[in-house]
């Protein structure tokens, strides 16, 4: 990995999103605690604007009313000409891109910071889209080194299409917080307070990039999906099988898929990690990927 | 507790019902499954008829659509007019009564086995009504006999307002067996191989006492409600705080709730749990009720 040096644009308009998914709480209720109380996210160099992003779907604590906000913030549906029958989050999707872009364009804010749960036991996990690369890398590294017990992994997300969607897309950069294992609908006192320490790391690093620090090269794991693998299923498409008791928890390397159709039968599936170093000597735009199996 | 010996009425018709609530997986597959391989739920005096409770919830995985079912076998819903405006639970509630009831008729089933999921850390508990008690505290101690690593815990839940609402009121006799932590939408393999064994425990026990098997007396404790406590909250009715980090576990005793809005405070609450020994030498009907704080 590159280090981070020299002149660069310092980070001004940043914005922490919360409640993207109306029912991953930790999100809802920091975005509506910093609404009340913002004084949280400022920094010297910046004030972090916090975001309650689907209001709708958070009031009837689900995922989403109509369709996947996450997955809403396409060119497509942004510039589409609006009707009274869009859905609540085309209509959504499209506000927000009035508030923290245009997506694409010189107006948009410089970084989007998205928070997330999930029942996977992930621990922390950031997902970034590849051409957000070099920076959040160094994020990741931040984290890493300011929680060396805590799991802290680096998802890189490549959208189906290669169009990005994402909340965090709207912004120049950006990256997606993920925590777990959290139930959607249930608040866990320590990952809601987990989320809020890194959400206070993040901004740190943030300042530290504005002010100009240098972060010296490494070198690091990161994940990305190498392919998907679907539950064992009937004819009529009903699950015929669930992960193995024994492994619930995150395990990279194999999988084990116990069917519960009629006897128990215990399948072997090997699921390849792949680990990129990205290894770069002089420049974050000169990016050398090398990819191990 | 006493024996239960001598001459009784076997069970014949017996239901084991999922899904009721449509996001609870481990009932909503089993109930699909044994629907497909009712075999399984056979034994030499009775076949119990396994149920989809919830077909519109299930497929939505939701809760429920319009009204919590597991709330609406009351007289009022189940006799009231039926009108084409009616909640889908109130209607689904009806078919049931009409399927394993009528409740409170001679006609009604004898025995309904409920099956839930919770996000809590509960292991096994088993909810039963007051007036179910004798039956239903043999059940329990047969299955923490066959279950001795496990904990298995029965709550004696006596409804508000006295009149009974849930799933299994509409039979004679019945329990809900509450299996966590799970998610919500969730299928845990373990957890729903632990339902599926319970469930087949269940089923030998009333096989054992339709042969006339002869339960000898012993004492247990037993969990009822005390009282509720409320989170902290904000003036505008938002929570202020969530269960401590450390205490996210089943725990009786204490309680210590994380304040979170401002600075982090502790707060100490104790939560006093009453165990009740029910103490009975000869007939079922002698019941003789001891509290202990």
């Amino acid at each position: 990995m590159s280090s981070v040096a020299g002149s660069r644009e310092p980070l001004l308009r940043v914005a922490v999103t919360g409640g993207t998914h109306g029912n991953e709480m930790c999100g809802v209720y920091l975005a509506r605690y910093w609404l009340k109380f913002p004084g949280e996210l400022q920094r010297p160099s910046f004030s972090a604007m916090p975001v309650l992003a689907n209001p709708a779907a958070t009031a009837a604590c689900r995922r989403y009313m109509d369709r996947d906000l996450n997955r809403t913030f396409t060119f497509t549906f942004l510039g589409s000409t609006a009707t009274p029958d869009d859905p609540y989050e085309v209509k959504r999707a499209r506000e927000l891109n009035q508030l923290l872009g245009p997506k694409g364009t010189g107006q948009a804010f410089d970084f989007i910071l998205d928070l997330h749960n999930t029942t996977a036991n992930t621990g922390v996990c950031l997902i970034s889209e590849t051409s957000h690369s070099s920076f959040n890398l160094h994020l990741c590294h931040y984290l890493q080194l300011q929680n060396p017990g805590l799991p802290c992994r680096l998802f890189q997300h490549e959208p189906p299409g290669m169009e990005t969607y994402s909340m965090e897309s709207v912004s120049k950069n950006g990256i997606c917080l993920e925590l777990g294992p959290q139930p959607q609908g249930v608040l866990r006192a320590d990952l809601f307070s987990q989320m809020r320490a890194l959400v206070a790391s993040t901004l740190d690093f943030i300042e530290l990039f504005n002010q100009g620090m240098d972060f010296p090269a490494f070198e690091m794991d990161i994940y990305r999906n190498v392919a998907s693998v679907d539950f064992p299923r009937t004819t009529d498409g009903d699950l015929a099988g669930t992960v193995h008791p024994q492994l619930q928890r995150l395990y990279t390397g194999v999988i084990l898929v116990r069917v519960f159709l009629g006897d128990v039968i215990d399948i072997l599936i090997c699921i390849v990690r792949t680990m990129m170093f990205l290894k770069q000597q002089n420049h974050l735009s000169d990016t050398f990927l090398r990819t191990n199996l």
